[in-house]
């Protein structure tokens, strides 16, 4: 028997791989020798780095890096053991955790620090970099990015600009000429769940500027920066960028990352089943076990559980996900090739406890969901 | 496709057939044309005459009696559809949750509610009567009880003793000739799963004394009483109560209900798996589910889940448990008969509102166990 277990992380509490890892021992308890592959998943946000490191066998790098509000910090991606392909979380170098609630200010921080994890992959010779945009601080649309990879940007003084949304009003012309030349060679996968154009009233200031501590009138300011942006784009590269899909995913990461050659928006999920071969995977399983940390509504949007299913139904594979918890709302994944759906606590204690019982508790729930499958009815 | 569905009551939260129907209506979503026959169980604990009343489609009834220290309350017990068998627990009319806190003192305490309740039940011309003794305030060695049935207890100037445990002292002469003589024509089951005889160290007033208010002179003062009262038995009735295993249960009520005849003292779950002629139910089921609130290592002692296995595995039939919570040390339920069990608490939440979820949570966890069943993947 091939078992694929393939689920997502559980916040606060547990890696995918140690995720990955529970579930099979639980699961061996009942079947001591079926063959169990772990693919830990992820969706294109937090664990992302470290889900595909592990998947890969590769490694995790420690870069320092210049964080949102200018000062300097370890920034961690990871890099696959083939050394092929680099995987960089922009949260880790220009993400809101990394400014004190008290110094928030999309006007100033900087997606400097992400396009120095960039060039720390290009520096290794990597062909391919997955790079994931959640969780950022900024609003510069990706203009400190690109400024990290040699992109210019003059204003009228023809002084390049500083850190920061705001300063994007101040462009006056756009030079690409000295970007990273090995940009060309790679390609560049960006895990973008985000909709969202780069400005107006579904624009990127608009929807998630004030998370990141932009007021009513600093939301304006930076709407209209990215659009003053969005203009000089159009003017002197010919690229459209405003009304782009996903554009205004991260401050305008989204759209900022659009100048760069050989760039692919595209689902978080979709880009980790595909770096992980999963399809591959599954084609010859018996069972297909997912999970995520929560399971609700939500997750049929974009999250790792149902973007496994997808792939075992396209096989006609039985798919059961284990999840931390779940909220009422969760039938509807039934409909998205969940076949049944398992939590893991045991008992009312608190979230501390509840957390570090985690993976007691999933080692526990794999078990009994292996008994019931041995028993075997013959019911249909 | 055959069903049996014998959980135990969920306390605090739902009745035994509350917790049946949910898991029914759970399941019915996967095997809408399965069979499906509901067996509330109980073990002899609390929550067996609802669950007993509710498996012979009963009704219950309400009988006014003296409560622990000599006020009126309402009791109710439950009669089968049929009228044939009483179901009683003496927690109703002699319990401690009848005797606020500052007034516990089981010298005082009498159990004569609960034979005012026997007594009712042959009123009603029954033909078994079963009883189940747990949760008493009293120490009283069953006197009270018996009192209320025709029995005698006088002291040395031939004076009827009063109502407590203490009073027990004063017995100089037991007379039990004018007992209700319907007794002799009933069955009467006495669910009893405590073994500790009537006095010494490990006997009723030493080891139950004082949770039920009794202070270490007080329980010294109450096993005398008691090895006085199985003296005065011994010596007029020529009966040996003190080393019979269980007389010590509910005050030394298990030792006075052995002066009435046809008296059985069993195990409650037993009791109830006879009643609800359980044995026969499962003999042409497919699949037993059961479940309890909380499942622990404990409940491999006399607790529901486990007497059902048992029976279960008697004509080798699968059987699944959903439970309110579960306790690290649950597992040791797999070498008594439990297959797999599965807790239904889905997200962290109060007790308050996570017992108000119950009904939901355990129709979404039935749900759930239906189709993983349904998966049946052949493999074993």
């Amino acid at each position: 028997m091939n078992i694929v277990i393939a689920p997502d992380s559980f916040k606060e509490s547990l890696s995918a791989l140690e995720v990955a890892k529970a579930i099979e021992i639980g699961f061996r308890r009942v079947y001591p020798n079926a063959n169990y592959q772990l693919v830990p998943m992820a969706d294109g946000g937090e664990g992302t780095v470290q889900s595909l490191t592990d998947a890969t066998s590769g490694n995790l790098q420690k870069t320092s890096v210049i964080a949102p509000l200018g000062n300097v910090v370890d920034a961690v991606w990871g890099i696959s053991k083939d050394r092929q392909v680099a995987f960089i979380e922009m949260a880790e170098a220009s993400g809101l955790h990394l400014v004190p609630v008290e110094h928030r200010n999309p006007l100033k921080t900087t997606s400097y620090g992400t396009g120095q994890l960039i060039k720390a992959a290009l520096d290794q010779g990597v062909s391919k970099i997955i790079l994931g945009i959640g969780g950022s601080a900024t609003n510069d649309g990706g203009a400190g990015m690109l400024q990290a990879l040699g992109g210019q940007f003059k204003d009228h003084a023809g002084k390049e600009i500083g850190f920061g949304g705001e300063q994007l009003a101040q462009i006056e012309s756009i030079d690409l000429s000295s970007l990273d030349a090995r940009l060309a060679n790679v390609e560049f996968e960006v895990a973008c769940d985000v909709n969202n154009p780069l400005c107006g009233e579904r624009g990127a200031s608009a929807i998630f500027g004030p998370q990141k501590g932009a007021t009513a009138e600093m939301v304006d300011i930076l709407d209209r920066a990215l659009h003053h942006f969005a203009k000089k784009v159009e003017s002197q590269l010919g690229l459209n960028i405003a009304e782009k899909r996903g554009a205004g995913a991260a401050g305008g990461m989204g759209g900022g990352l659009l100048l760069l050659p050989n760039i692919k928006l595209q689902s978080g999920v979709e880009i980790v089943i595909d770096a992980v071969a999963l399809a591959d995977k599954i084609q010859t399983a018996d069972l297909v076990i997912t999970g995520e940390g929560r399971m609700d509504a939500q997750s049929i949007s974009g999250k790792t559980p149902i973007g496994v299913a997808k792939v075992a139904k396209q096989y006609a594979k039985p798919v059961i996900a284990i999840t931390g918890c779940l909220k009422e709302d969760y039938p509807v994944v039934y409909q998205y090739g969940i076949d049944a759906v398992f939590p893991i606590i045991q008992q009312l204690d608190s979230l501390d406890a509840t957390l570090k019982a985690g993976s007691d508790n999933l080692i526990s729930t794999a078990e009994n969901v292996a008994r019931l499958l041995k028993l075997s009815l013959g019911i249909r």
